[in-house]
Protein backbone atom coordinates (compact mmCIF):
# COMPACT_ATOMS: atom_id res chain seq x y z
CA UNK A 1 0.00 0.00 0.00
CA UNK A 2 1.47 3.24 -1.06
CA UNK A 3 1.32 5.88 2.17
CA UNK A 4 -0.85 8.07 -0.19
CA UNK A 5 -2.75 7.83 -3.64
CA UNK A 6 -4.29 10.48 -5.45
CA UNK A 7 -7.14 9.99 -8.63
CA UNK A 8 -7.65 12.52 -10.84
CA UNK A 9 -10.99 13.17 -12.16
CA UNK A 10 -10.05 14.94 -15.35
CA UNK A 11 -10.98 15.74 -19.42
CA UNK A 12 -7.01 15.96 -19.67
CA UNK A 13 -5.05 13.03 -18.26
CA UNK A 14 -2.98 13.52 -21.27
CA UNK A 15 -1.45 17.09 -20.55
CA UNK A 16 -1.18 15.83 -16.78
CA UNK A 17 0.17 12.51 -16.53
CA UNK A 18 3.39 13.37 -18.17
CA UNK A 19 4.27 15.72 -15.14
CA UNK A 20 3.90 12.96 -12.65
CA UNK A 21 5.80 10.38 -14.46
CA UNK A 22 8.91 12.84 -14.49
CA UNK A 23 11.09 14.17 -11.66
CA UNK A 24 10.30 13.48 -7.86
CA UNK A 25 6.94 12.64 -8.92
CA UNK A 26 7.97 9.92 -10.57
CA UNK A 27 10.42 8.77 -8.07
CA UNK A 28 7.88 8.64 -4.97
CA UNK A 29 5.97 6.00 -7.20
CA UNK A 30 8.93 4.48 -8.24
CA UNK A 31 9.29 3.62 -4.46
CA UNK A 32 5.74 2.88 -3.55
CA UNK A 33 4.86 5.70 -1.41
CA UNK A 34 2.61 7.72 -4.01
CA UNK A 35 0.29 6.29 -6.17
CA UNK A 36 -1.13 8.39 -9.18
CA UNK A 37 -4.66 7.28 -10.96
CA UNK A 38 -6.49 8.65 -13.47
CA UNK A 39 -10.41 8.75 -14.21
CA UNK A 40 -11.63 10.29 -17.32
CA UNK A 41 -15.08 12.41 -17.03
CA UNK A 42 -16.22 12.18 -20.63
CA UNK A 43 -16.39 8.72 -19.52
CA UNK A 44 -19.22 9.33 -17.67
CA UNK A 45 -21.05 12.27 -19.68
CA UNK A 46 -24.40 11.77 -20.65
CA UNK A 47 -26.14 11.27 -23.91
CA UNK A 48 -23.90 10.01 -27.70
CA UNK A 49 -21.67 13.25 -27.18
CA UNK A 50 -20.82 12.24 -23.74
CA UNK A 51 -21.43 15.61 -22.76
CA UNK A 52 -19.94 16.89 -19.22
CA UNK A 53 -21.44 20.46 -18.87
CA UNK A 54 -24.39 22.33 -19.63
CA UNK A 55 -25.52 26.52 -19.60
CA UNK A 56 -26.38 28.13 -16.44
CA UNK A 57 -30.05 28.73 -15.10
CA UNK A 58 -31.05 32.00 -14.67
CA UNK A 59 -28.41 33.06 -17.45
CA UNK A 60 -25.22 33.85 -18.04
CA UNK A 61 -21.68 33.15 -19.84
CA UNK A 62 -19.65 29.63 -20.10
CA UNK A 63 -21.00 25.97 -19.51
CA UNK A 64 -21.32 24.67 -16.36
CA UNK A 65 -20.00 20.81 -14.61
CA UNK A 66 -22.97 18.87 -14.30
CA UNK A 67 -24.42 16.59 -11.53
CA UNK A 68 -24.71 13.24 -12.67
CA UNK A 69 -21.45 12.56 -14.49
CA UNK A 70 -19.08 14.07 -11.57
CA UNK A 71 -21.19 12.06 -8.97
CA UNK A 72 -21.04 9.22 -11.26
CA UNK A 73 -17.55 9.35 -10.91
CA UNK A 74 -16.71 10.24 -8.08
CA UNK A 75 -18.91 7.76 -7.03
CA UNK A 76 -17.01 5.30 -9.11
CA UNK A 77 -14.06 5.69 -7.16
CA UNK A 78 -15.80 5.79 -3.48
CA UNK A 79 -17.32 2.22 -4.55
CA UNK A 80 -13.71 0.86 -4.37
CA UNK A 81 -12.71 2.99 -1.59
CA UNK A 82 -15.12 4.70 0.44
CA UNK A 83 -12.42 6.35 2.80
CA UNK A 84 -11.36 8.24 -0.06
CA UNK A 85 -11.50 12.18 0.45
CA UNK A 86 -12.55 14.82 -2.24
CA UNK A 87 -10.71 18.09 -3.00
CA UNK A 88 -11.90 20.33 -5.80
CA UNK A 89 -9.89 23.32 -6.72
CA UNK A 90 -11.78 26.13 -6.57
CA UNK A 91 -11.46 30.17 -6.52
CA UNK A 92 -13.87 30.17 -3.59
CA UNK A 93 -11.77 27.81 -2.06
CA UNK A 94 -9.17 28.31 0.73
CA UNK A 95 -5.69 29.29 -0.67
CA UNK A 96 -3.04 26.38 -0.57
CA UNK A 97 -0.21 26.48 1.70
CA UNK A 98 1.88 24.70 3.25
CA UNK A 99 0.33 23.64 6.66
CA UNK A 100 -2.24 21.82 4.95
CA UNK A 101 0.24 20.15 2.33
CA UNK A 102 1.82 19.23 5.65
CA UNK A 103 -1.20 18.36 7.26
CA UNK A 104 -2.42 15.89 3.97
CA UNK A 105 1.49 14.48 3.60
CA UNK A 106 1.54 13.23 7.12
CA UNK A 107 -2.08 11.57 7.01
CA UNK A 108 -1.53 9.79 3.66
CA UNK A 109 -4.56 7.95 2.84
CA UNK A 110 -6.53 8.62 -0.68
CA UNK A 111 -7.23 11.71 -2.35
CA UNK A 112 -9.91 12.35 -4.85
CA UNK A 113 -9.19 15.56 -6.67
CA UNK A 114 -11.86 16.83 -9.53
CA UNK A 115 -10.69 19.09 -12.03
CA UNK A 116 -13.09 21.52 -13.13
CA UNK A 117 -12.58 23.23 -16.38
CA UNK A 118 -15.04 25.54 -18.50
CA UNK A 119 -16.32 27.98 -17.01
CA UNK A 120 -17.51 26.29 -13.03
CA UNK A 121 -19.27 23.63 -12.16
CA UNK A 122 -23.30 22.85 -10.52
CA UNK A 123 -23.00 24.42 -7.06
CA UNK A 124 -24.27 20.62 -5.94
CA UNK A 125 -21.16 19.12 -6.56
CA UNK A 126 -20.18 21.06 -3.42
CA UNK A 127 -22.10 18.42 -1.19
CA UNK A 128 -19.38 15.84 -2.23
CA UNK A 129 -16.37 17.71 -1.79
CA UNK A 130 -14.11 17.46 1.45
CA UNK A 131 -11.96 20.50 0.22
CA UNK A 132 -12.12 22.99 -1.43
CA UNK A 133 -8.84 24.71 -2.32
CA UNK A 134 -7.91 27.82 -4.26
CA UNK A 135 -3.59 28.32 -5.49
CA UNK A 136 -3.66 32.11 -5.07
CA UNK A 137 -5.29 34.98 -6.19
CA UNK A 138 -5.35 34.32 -10.04
CA UNK A 139 -7.29 32.72 -12.69
CA UNK A 140 -6.39 29.49 -14.76
CA UNK A 141 -8.01 27.80 -17.54
CA UNK A 142 -8.87 24.85 -15.27
CA UNK A 143 -8.46 23.02 -12.30
CA UNK A 144 -5.66 20.65 -13.79
CA UNK A 145 -2.34 23.03 -12.30
CA UNK A 146 -3.66 23.59 -9.01
CA UNK A 147 -4.22 19.51 -9.07
CA UNK A 148 -0.61 19.00 -9.62
CA UNK A 149 0.30 21.86 -7.41
CA UNK A 150 -1.32 20.17 -4.45
CA UNK A 151 -0.36 17.03 -5.52
CA UNK A 152 3.52 18.16 -5.89
CA UNK A 153 4.03 19.71 -2.54
CA UNK A 154 2.27 17.20 -0.45
CA UNK A 155 4.23 14.19 -1.67
CA UNK A 156 7.54 16.14 -1.86
CA UNK A 157 6.80 16.35 1.95
CA UNK A 158 6.97 12.30 2.35
CA UNK A 159 10.05 10.64 4.18
CA UNK A 160 11.82 9.08 1.18
CA UNK A 161 10.68 10.94 -1.59
CA UNK A 162 13.76 13.66 -1.29
CA UNK A 163 17.09 13.01 -1.84
CA UNK A 164 18.63 14.21 1.50
CA UNK A 165 15.36 14.22 3.65
CA UNK A 166 17.10 17.36 4.97
CA UNK A 167 15.57 19.68 2.81
CA UNK A 168 11.76 19.09 3.40
CA UNK A 169 12.88 18.76 7.14
CA UNK A 170 14.27 21.84 7.26
CA UNK A 171 11.97 23.96 5.73
CA UNK A 172 9.40 22.09 8.21
CA UNK A 173 10.81 24.13 10.86
CA UNK A 174 9.20 27.18 9.69
CA UNK A 175 5.11 26.73 10.38
CA UNK A 176 4.22 29.63 8.71
CA UNK A 177 6.77 32.61 7.90
CA UNK A 178 9.64 31.20 6.29
CA UNK A 179 12.83 33.12 5.53
CA UNK A 180 15.63 32.20 2.96
CA UNK A 181 19.06 34.06 2.50
CA UNK A 182 21.24 34.22 -0.60
CA UNK A 183 23.16 31.52 -1.72
CA UNK A 184 25.89 31.03 -3.85
CA UNK A 185 27.96 27.49 -5.33
CA UNK A 186 30.67 27.91 -7.79
CA UNK A 187 33.19 29.72 -9.56
CA UNK A 188 33.25 31.36 -7.01
CA UNK A 189 34.12 34.58 -9.12
CA UNK A 190 31.69 34.72 -12.13
CA UNK A 191 32.39 37.96 -15.11
CA UNK A 192 33.45 39.87 -11.83
CA UNK A 193 30.73 39.25 -9.43
CA UNK A 194 31.96 37.32 -6.63
CA UNK A 195 30.73 35.43 -3.69
CA UNK A 196 30.59 37.31 -0.83
CA UNK A 197 34.46 36.50 1.57
CA UNK A 198 32.48 35.00 5.03
CA UNK A 199 30.82 32.42 2.78
CA UNK A 200 34.22 31.05 1.39
CA UNK A 201 35.95 32.05 5.16
CA UNK A 202 34.97 28.43 6.68
CA UNK A 203 34.10 30.09 9.54
CA UNK A 204 30.75 28.77 11.00
CA UNK A 205 29.97 31.64 13.03
CA UNK A 206 30.48 33.82 10.88
CA UNK A 207 28.57 32.57 8.16
CA UNK A 208 25.44 31.78 10.13
CA UNK A 209 25.28 35.15 11.36
CA UNK A 210 25.76 36.31 7.62
CA UNK A 211 23.01 34.57 6.37
CA UNK A 212 20.51 35.57 9.41
CA UNK A 213 21.59 39.48 8.77
CA UNK A 214 20.74 38.35 4.69
CA UNK A 215 17.56 36.76 5.34
CA UNK A 216 14.17 37.48 3.39
CA UNK A 217 10.92 36.78 3.50
CA UNK A 218 10.35 33.98 1.49
CA UNK A 219 6.30 33.11 0.49
CA UNK B 1 4.24 37.03 -35.26
CA UNK B 2 2.21 35.90 -32.23
CA UNK B 3 0.74 38.45 -29.62
CA UNK B 4 2.74 36.85 -26.81
CA UNK B 5 5.91 34.11 -26.58
CA UNK B 6 6.85 31.88 -23.72
CA UNK B 7 10.75 30.70 -23.79
CA UNK B 8 10.86 28.03 -20.96
CA UNK B 9 14.10 27.32 -19.91
CA UNK B 10 13.96 23.67 -18.04
CA UNK B 11 15.08 20.09 -17.55
CA UNK B 12 12.25 18.95 -18.17
CA UNK B 13 10.52 19.91 -21.19
CA UNK B 14 8.90 16.37 -21.36
CA UNK B 15 6.73 17.06 -18.17
CA UNK B 16 5.30 20.90 -19.19
CA UNK B 17 5.17 20.25 -23.54
CA UNK B 18 1.75 17.65 -23.43
CA UNK B 19 0.14 20.83 -21.21
CA UNK B 20 0.84 23.52 -23.42
CA UNK B 21 -0.52 20.88 -26.56
CA UNK B 22 -3.81 20.73 -24.44
CA UNK B 23 -7.11 22.50 -24.91
CA UNK B 24 -6.99 26.77 -24.66
CA UNK B 25 -3.03 26.60 -24.85
CA UNK B 26 -3.46 24.63 -27.84
CA UNK B 27 -6.10 26.91 -29.24
CA UNK B 28 -3.81 30.16 -28.49
CA UNK B 29 -1.33 28.77 -30.68
CA UNK B 30 -3.06 27.19 -33.49
CA UNK B 31 -4.16 30.70 -33.67
CA UNK B 32 -1.27 31.76 -33.89
CA UNK B 33 -1.63 34.03 -30.50
CA UNK B 34 0.69 32.29 -28.35
CA UNK B 35 4.05 30.92 -29.14
CA UNK B 36 5.58 28.27 -26.80
CA UNK B 37 9.29 27.43 -27.26
CA UNK B 38 11.68 25.59 -24.49
CA UNK B 39 15.32 25.39 -24.05
CA UNK B 40 17.16 22.52 -22.49
CA UNK B 41 19.14 23.75 -19.53
CA UNK B 42 21.14 20.79 -19.93
CA UNK B 43 22.69 21.31 -23.00
CA UNK B 44 24.61 24.48 -21.66
CA UNK B 45 25.85 22.11 -18.58
CA UNK B 46 29.66 22.09 -17.66
CA UNK B 47 32.05 18.66 -18.11
CA UNK B 48 30.95 15.35 -19.72
CA UNK B 49 28.14 14.73 -17.56
CA UNK B 50 26.84 18.39 -18.36
CA UNK B 51 26.18 19.36 -14.80
CA UNK B 52 24.28 22.47 -14.13
CA UNK B 53 24.59 22.73 -10.12
CA UNK B 54 27.25 22.29 -7.47
CA UNK B 55 27.35 22.52 -3.79
CA UNK B 56 26.28 25.93 -1.45
CA UNK B 57 29.38 27.49 -1.00
CA UNK B 58 29.71 27.86 3.47
CA UNK B 59 27.74 24.98 3.61
CA UNK B 60 23.94 23.68 3.37
CA UNK B 61 21.91 21.18 1.92
CA UNK B 62 20.65 20.37 -1.46
CA UNK B 63 22.15 21.77 -4.97
CA UNK B 64 22.30 24.89 -6.74
CA UNK B 65 21.70 25.94 -10.17
CA UNK B 66 25.49 27.63 -11.10
CA UNK B 67 25.62 30.64 -13.13
CA UNK B 68 27.89 29.28 -15.93
CA UNK B 69 24.65 27.18 -17.97
CA UNK B 70 22.23 29.58 -16.88
CA UNK B 71 23.67 33.09 -18.26
CA UNK B 72 24.68 30.80 -21.49
CA UNK B 73 20.85 29.54 -21.72
CA UNK B 74 19.65 33.09 -21.22
CA UNK B 75 21.61 35.05 -23.51
CA UNK B 76 21.56 32.41 -26.01
CA UNK B 77 17.93 33.66 -26.27
CA UNK B 78 18.44 37.27 -25.94
CA UNK B 79 20.97 37.07 -29.07
CA UNK B 80 18.06 36.33 -31.13
CA UNK B 81 15.35 38.55 -29.35
CA UNK B 82 17.37 41.06 -26.95
CA UNK B 83 13.59 42.21 -26.18
CA UNK B 84 12.95 39.22 -24.19
CA UNK B 85 12.23 40.03 -20.38
CA UNK B 86 13.09 36.89 -17.85
CA UNK B 87 10.68 35.63 -15.44
CA UNK B 88 11.86 33.77 -12.18
CA UNK B 89 9.65 31.64 -9.98
CA UNK B 90 10.93 31.81 -6.55
CA UNK B 91 9.86 31.48 -3.03
CA UNK B 92 11.37 35.11 -2.28
CA UNK B 93 9.56 36.49 -5.36
CA UNK B 94 6.10 38.60 -5.09
CA UNK B 95 3.33 36.49 -5.50
CA UNK B 96 1.42 36.09 -8.67
CA UNK B 97 -1.76 37.73 -9.10
CA UNK B 98 -4.58 38.72 -11.42
CA UNK B 99 -3.52 42.49 -12.05
CA UNK B 100 0.19 41.24 -13.14
CA UNK B 101 -1.11 38.98 -15.17
CA UNK B 102 -3.56 41.53 -16.83
CA UNK B 103 -0.29 43.59 -17.29
CA UNK B 104 1.77 40.88 -19.41
CA UNK B 105 -1.44 40.13 -21.31
CA UNK B 106 -1.75 43.56 -22.37
CA UNK B 107 2.19 44.34 -23.03
CA UNK B 108 2.13 40.73 -24.92
CA UNK B 109 6.02 40.41 -26.01
CA UNK B 110 8.51 37.77 -25.33
CA UNK B 111 9.16 35.80 -21.78
CA UNK B 112 12.15 33.43 -20.53
CA UNK B 113 10.98 31.22 -17.72
CA UNK B 114 13.67 30.08 -16.26
CA UNK B 115 12.27 26.95 -13.71
CA UNK B 116 14.94 26.31 -10.97
CA UNK B 117 14.48 23.05 -9.62
CA UNK B 118 16.82 21.19 -6.76
CA UNK B 119 16.61 23.00 -3.60
CA UNK B 120 17.88 26.69 -5.37
CA UNK B 121 19.68 28.43 -7.72
CA UNK B 122 23.14 30.94 -7.50
CA UNK B 123 22.02 34.54 -6.47
CA UNK B 124 24.04 35.87 -9.26
CA UNK B 125 21.87 34.98 -11.68
CA UNK B 126 18.78 37.73 -10.13
CA UNK B 127 21.05 39.84 -12.08
CA UNK B 128 19.06 38.78 -15.50
CA UNK B 129 15.74 38.39 -13.54
CA UNK B 130 12.95 41.13 -14.75
CA UNK B 131 10.10 39.80 -12.67
CA UNK B 132 10.45 37.17 -9.53
CA UNK B 133 7.66 35.66 -9.07
CA UNK B 134 5.92 33.03 -6.15
CA UNK B 135 2.76 31.25 -6.87
CA UNK B 136 1.78 31.12 -2.90
CA UNK B 137 2.77 30.71 0.66
CA UNK B 138 3.60 26.39 -0.74
CA UNK B 139 6.42 24.73 -1.73
CA UNK B 140 6.94 22.90 -5.00
CA UNK B 141 10.02 20.23 -6.66
CA UNK B 142 10.86 22.77 -9.03
CA UNK B 143 9.71 26.21 -11.20
CA UNK B 144 7.61 24.38 -13.84
CA UNK B 145 4.31 24.45 -12.45
CA UNK B 146 4.60 27.82 -11.90
CA UNK B 147 5.77 28.68 -14.91
CA UNK B 148 2.71 26.89 -16.31
CA UNK B 149 0.17 28.50 -14.09
CA UNK B 150 2.34 32.16 -15.08
CA UNK B 151 1.67 30.95 -18.77
CA UNK B 152 -1.67 29.83 -18.73
CA UNK B 153 -3.38 32.70 -16.68
CA UNK B 154 -1.92 35.06 -18.95
CA UNK B 155 -2.64 33.35 -22.32
CA UNK B 156 -6.12 33.08 -21.72
CA UNK B 157 -6.88 36.84 -20.56
CA UNK B 158 -5.18 37.25 -24.61
CA UNK B 159 -8.57 38.77 -26.71
CA UNK B 160 -9.09 35.35 -28.97
CA UNK B 161 -8.41 33.07 -26.66
CA UNK B 162 -11.32 32.27 -24.90
CA UNK B 163 -14.60 31.24 -26.89
CA UNK B 164 -16.88 33.76 -26.26
CA UNK B 165 -14.37 36.05 -24.71
CA UNK B 166 -17.04 37.55 -22.42
CA UNK B 167 -15.67 35.10 -19.68
CA UNK B 168 -12.56 36.96 -19.77
CA UNK B 169 -13.89 40.15 -19.62
CA UNK B 170 -16.16 39.94 -16.62
CA UNK B 171 -13.67 38.75 -15.01
CA UNK B 172 -11.48 42.22 -15.54
CA UNK B 173 -13.98 44.49 -14.26
CA UNK B 174 -12.75 43.56 -10.98
CA UNK B 175 -9.44 44.53 -10.28
CA UNK B 176 -9.08 43.61 -6.73
CA UNK B 177 -11.39 41.79 -4.82
CA UNK B 178 -13.64 38.99 -6.65
CA UNK B 179 -17.09 37.59 -6.02
CA UNK B 180 -18.87 34.82 -7.24
CA UNK B 181 -21.90 33.52 -7.06
CA UNK B 182 -23.44 29.86 -7.19
CA UNK B 183 -24.21 28.49 -10.28
CA UNK B 184 -26.52 25.72 -11.56
CA UNK B 185 -27.19 24.66 -14.43
CA UNK B 186 -29.59 20.85 -15.41
CA UNK B 187 -31.41 19.25 -14.37
CA UNK B 188 -33.65 20.94 -11.92
CA UNK B 189 -34.16 18.78 -9.52
CA UNK B 190 -30.96 15.75 -8.65
CA UNK B 191 -31.45 12.93 -6.37
CA UNK B 192 -34.11 15.28 -4.17
CA UNK B 193 -31.27 19.00 -4.20
CA UNK B 194 -33.11 22.02 -6.09
CA UNK B 195 -31.88 24.76 -8.05
CA UNK B 196 -33.62 27.67 -6.49
CA UNK B 197 -36.77 28.71 -8.02
CA UNK B 198 -35.92 32.06 -8.41
CA UNK B 199 -33.40 30.79 -10.94
CA UNK B 200 -35.90 29.50 -12.96
CA UNK B 201 -37.82 32.19 -12.59
CA UNK B 202 -36.63 33.92 -15.82
CA UNK B 203 -37.62 37.28 -13.81
CA UNK B 204 -33.95 39.13 -14.33
CA UNK B 205 -34.32 41.55 -11.41
CA UNK B 206 -34.80 38.79 -9.06
CA UNK B 207 -32.29 36.56 -10.75
CA UNK B 208 -29.39 39.46 -9.99
CA UNK B 209 -30.99 39.96 -6.90
CA UNK B 210 -30.67 36.55 -5.47
CA UNK B 211 -26.82 36.35 -7.37
CA UNK B 212 -26.01 39.21 -5.53
CA UNK B 213 -26.86 38.53 -1.80
CA UNK B 214 -24.95 35.07 -2.30
CA UNK B 215 -22.11 36.41 -3.45
CA UNK B 216 -18.78 34.99 -1.48
CA UNK B 217 -15.28 36.12 -1.62
CA UNK B 218 -13.19 34.13 -4.56
CA UNK B 219 -9.44 34.36 -4.60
Amino acid sequence: MPKIKFTIITLFQEALEPYLNASMMWKAKDKGIAEFDFVNLRDFGLGPHKSVDDTPYGGGDGMLLRCEPVFAAIESVKAKDPSAKVILPTPVGATWEQPLARELAAAGGHYIILCPHYEGYDERILSLVDYKISLGKFVLTGGELPALAIIDSIVRLIPGVLGGETSAEIESFSDGDNLEYPQYTKPADFRGMKVPDVLLSGNHGEIAKWRKEHESQAN
